[in-house]
């Protein structure tokens, strides 16, 4: 399982990189291959002032080794062994108008000391942040996320949509990071859903992010944006920044464990600003925003 | 205590923030009186696109009641009532020649359920996180913190100041946040050091922060500076967020108390750029800040 689906993400990560590169039609992703010195390594791809991408990495890991004493504690064991590998994600676009997204697809294997799996694990999702609301992207962007979910389980949609929107919510700030999506870990095998059946599921939804994403793109992308509205973005990525670096389990355990700097903080935006106490104006389309993000709604 | 020391750092902001605005030449802080719901409130003064100062506040706060869930794991005591006061400051220059600086002094004080004092201490500190490095203002900053610290105690400033080194050490980039200065937590009555020993300390250190910054601000402040100079400055202010959203247990605490969230975060800079895998160039002056906040030395 575990060497089928580091393959997939390899392919994945070329899929997605090619793709994006012609979204964005002209820079190209620059690519870093880096050893982790107790086993394995990764390759990180980013993309840096395109036309459409002002910043955004299309990284996958595959790591092994020791189990790390921070998530021996973390997961309730004690001396274990463990492989994780995983394509984590996050785009910048330049215009305000075409939304950032993150996606993370990850499998995990954990061994006792002669070896043995003893336990093994799918998770990931993905997660649309725009600046200015067009509900038609939204409704896109969920529906996707709806149809791969229901090939595999009428209720993985809602249940993991819910989790989403659980997960990303900027507490201090009681707002969520942005419209939701996808969000599920610990997928393990049970009676109905044996790790082939997981690896069908979390391959569906890997291969449903373009569609997910792409046509926004394409259809927002020369909307003309003005520098008012700019700076509504910078300010609301900072927002993205906060949730990152106080609220996500996956940033902050990478610090914690040593990972590769660079590689977990591609995910913060190029151009970031933070005032006193700003508020949009009431009525306003950034006003319309920020109170869907502070009452999450059902998309489909 | 709790009065006279509230009283203080009253006068103190106001000292502070008139003495600053005059540096300033053109903004003005802006006060923002708030109320928290469980007992005490705060006065916030931030200061927004001036000449001098791009963005900071001088805030204080007066808190009490019952101590947060929370608090009493932290402090590893069960139910009881507090009273908590500070002054706190962060300042964000806009030349890239003047540095950020950072100052805090406050009090402590725990009850039993009768109203009786059963512990207080004194905390606080202050800190330089220049752009670009001038020795002779790294030395001027740590002489005025020495001398404030050898009025009271001759072994004050070595440790004082190797706290601060660690305290401020932004684990995950392994390097400093800044050129350190002062850093003091829990100090409590001793037969060589009653409360009104360590009032008169911790003034003593909040008096000297005019003598420790200004002078630096004012010599530099008219220094030219080109775009890529700035940009540096941009990057190294994302350093400044990732230290205070990832390892600033003052943020981390107000963010998970409830605290006033808009006053916790005046601390993060106004406009902040995050590079994919950025160093600056060998022998440049932008390594050699990185040399020394890799290798924190001493100035006095």
């Amino acid at each position: 399982m575990k060497d089928k689906f580091y393959t997939y993400i390899q392919e994945l990560q070329d899929t997605i990189t090619s793709q994006l590169e012609e979204v964005d039609g002209k820079a190209k992703f620059q690519e870093d291959i880096w050893k982790r010195p107790e086993g394995g390594g990764g390759r990180t791809r980013v993309i840096e002032n395109g036309n459409v991408f002002e910043k955004g990495g299309v990284n996958i890991s595959g790591v092994h080794g020791e189990l790390p004493k921070s998530m021996q504690s973390y997961f309730g064991v004690e001396d274990a062994d463990f492989f994780a590998c995983g394509l984590s994600l996050v785009l910048h676009p330049k215009n305000p108008m075409v939304p950032t997204v993150h996606a993370n697809w990850r499998y995990f294997e954990m061994y006792d000391k002669q070896g043995n799996i003893v336990d093994q694990w799918f998770g990931g999702g993905q997660d649309l942040t725009p600046y200015y609301l067009f509900e038609e992207d939204a409704i896109h962007f969920h529906s996707v996320c709806k149809k791969a979910c229901d090939a595999h389980h009428s209720e993985f949609y809602s249940k993991y949509k819910k989790r989403c929107d659980e997960y990303f919510w900027n507490a201090h700030r009681n707002e969520a990071r942005g419209l939701g999506g996808l969000f599920f870990d610990y997928c393990k095998a049970t009676p109905a859903m044996k790790m082939q059946d997981w690896y069908n599921f979390i391959t569906e939804v890997g291969d449903s992010f373009i569609e997910a994403y792409v046509p926004i793109v394409t259809e927002r992308k020369h909307i003309d944006f003005n520098p008012l509205q700019r700076e509504w973005q910078e300010i609301r990525r900072g927002r993205y920044v906060e949730f990152n670096l106080v609220h996500d389990k996956g940033t902050l355990f990478g610090l914690r464990t040593n990972g590769r700097i660079e590689s977990i903080l591609m995910s913060l935006p190029p151009h970031v600003q933070w005032r006193y106490d700003h508020h949009p104006k009431e009525g306003s389309e950034e006003a319309r925003l920020l109170e869907v993000l502070q009452h999450p709604k059902e998309w489909v």
